[in-house]
């Protein structure tokens, strides 16, 4: 766990996390989950970073779980995989970190440059926008290796893709290239290899330059979080409470001034302001 | 609020609500959401209406809150924005209006046909079906006036069009045309200006001409209340309470007689009788 | 009931379900509705059997029910119409069917090839993946018969198309054809009549060929089953628990070890093993 197994960066106010063992195409081990978290855990107390962008070096997005130790790979008798257990048992490592990217308080973009494989393609699931390359390559392989869809995929993908594309992709295994990911919407666009990271980071800095950062990280929690709840009340109640504790502030104050002014924003907040106090936040880790 | 905001007219069986500002742009105010809720009041009761419409005058659909109060248009310490409260603070107004057209007993069509921006887009989002003109732009705009999104529709949003498609229109706040709205699912078809209401009027028309106002309420609050249940066991139970007690009356005779007999239907029953009593309807108002 | 409904064949580890009264282009009868359970209890328990094919017999899938009783075909005093209750009412055939599929540990593909109608479209809702002929038509035609969407569709339909498609097309009742069944994403893809069964098979074949009994079943139980569940910690639980279950065992030795080798794989496991036990299933029947 000596190696490091990703870089981050930020710049212009966004942070970019690289996987980045090219020379295994970004397998995933346990060292990376650990970063990945500690990672995401950095960016969201960072007030300079306003969105998160994953990618991989090299050639590959990320190819799936490192496969080096065999047959055993999966073996938990080989050692607890995350160090971490619930009800019990060993925490998914793939679960580990898509739950603490679906706790992220700056929304996420995938900018998938390569093959996207296993927990590769599964701990995009919660990130809010995936982008592909033309080379990209898509897998849900888990049933050709005997095992079952992890990292909370059995909940996120059929809410991303619709539940008969999640099992036609789920039940053979297939590797799948972009187009199928765009036109069965796991991806929004597909780009030339070569215009995947502007085109990334051209969303990215949409966000930090026009919005305000608490009113982000309030939305992002209150879109995922109300997908878990029955009712279009639950809804109401929690946006009658943010809008009636933002609308006085500062916030929408400079949000309508510099529209009506015709002019860049100067929010004054931070995603801290938002998370946790003014919206219920999805726990990064079990309680 | 002595100013009508909005028309209210009835022919053919439908009713078409015209929002009804155009010097604004249709903004929204809280006279618009009182007289919306009760336009949806009326024609719930009204068995003269089958289907409701809901356009804009003007160029405009409907342009978002009406900003003419400055930077201090969403303070609260400017008065309750409904005049009603829920968990101790004031109801927000889109929800207000939002919830209302949920808890419609007749489908509602919007028929888009301009800017519809920030109230103006979540508003639609409980109508059944989006129809929009070529010169109609969109905006969930929120985060670029410091705001979150309300109307309910952080609950909304991403069951009409995904989870990734909803995150990526909030968190940029952008506006964006109705050829994305279509690609996006926000809306299923974009025609000519000239052929909107015409089009809306169609659909309109297939309804009230083709099917039993019992069966269209109650599959109405079947299948939007259903959104909220864990098990499809909760939809059988049910539809094989609602199938008994259609099965036996005259609205299930007349509608297989009529397609037997291969000529229109003219069944019966009236919209009062599925709701309240056959099927739950979600609340118009706060219990 | 004497008249036998379906066929079920099984071959190459594929169970084909044909609808069989051609004459009545599968007009779906309490006879039918007995069958279709009766050949899901079996296909779930053959270890022989790796995916099921539905499908129908002549120039239809399966036109809806049968009308031959006219305009009392529905009504409850010509008898309980499954001989079994739920909360006092006759249960809903349709929903006797659609719940026994969803509970399928084999994953189910619905080749439908011409009209899909009524409870012909609703049967296919909880199948995994359909496939339309370009000659198929749909239609979910209940509001026009004076009745309501039924086979639990409430629930199925707008997780399978979204709730504005959904509604669209219940509201309407409107029969459309398979370009609008695609685009509106019930069907994944549209093909030449001709080619419709290969289509399938081929689809069950890569299946059967590559992919773990076990994974399969308990995957199926897992994408469905968290359509129901408020959070990815559910989700994150059970893939945990299914992971250390199978990460030990024969099926992911042999899925990594035949990946490494690039070999096609030979899991020793059975549907058996994942369900139930491994993996909460959804009930067939009433509990």
């Amino acid at each position: 766990m000596t190696e490091r197994a990703i870089a981050l960066e930020i710049q212009d106010r966004v942070a970019t996390i690289t996987l980045d063992r090219p020379a295994r195409l970004n397998a995933f081990t346990p060292g990376m989950a650990s970063e990945l978290v500690a990672a995401f855990d950095a960016t969201d107390v960072d007030d300079d970073v306003r969105v998160v962008i994953v990618t991989g070096r090299g050639r590959a997005f990320c190819a799936g779980a490192d496969l080096s130790g065999g047959a055993d790979t999966f073996d938990p008798a080989n050692g607890p995989r995350s160090g971490q257990l619930i009800d019990g048992v060993p925490r998914d490592l793939g679960g580990v970190v898509a739950l603490r990217i679906a706790a992220s308080r700056k929304p996420v973009i995938a900018a998938i440059n390569g093959p996207c494989v296993g927990v590769g393609a599964t701990m995009t699931l919660p990130m809010d926008v995936r982008l592909a390359a033309e080379s990209a390559r898509f897998g849900f392989v888990f049933a050709r290796r005997g095992l079952v869809p992890e990292a909370a995929s059995s909940w996120f993908l059929p809410r991303v893709v619709g539940i008969s594309q999640a099992m036609e992709w789920v039940a053979t295994g297939r590797v799948f290239p972009a187009d199928e990911a765009l036109s069965g919407r796991l991806v929004s666009r597909v780009v030339p290899d070569a215009d995947l990271l502007d085109t990334a980071r051209g969303i990215a800095i949409e966000i930090a330059e026009n919005t305000s950062a608490v009113s982000v990280a309030a939305a992002r929690h209150m879109l995922w979080g109300m997908l878990g709840a029955s009712s279009p009340w639950d809804a109401h109640r929690l946006d009658s409470g943010v809008i009636a504790a933002l609308g006085g502030g500062g916030e929408a104050a400079e949000g309508v001034a510099s529209f009506l002014e015709k002019r860049p924003p100067r929010f004054p907040g931070s995603a801290q302001d938002a998370i946790p106090g003014l919206v219920p936040e999805w726990p990064a880790r079990p309680a």
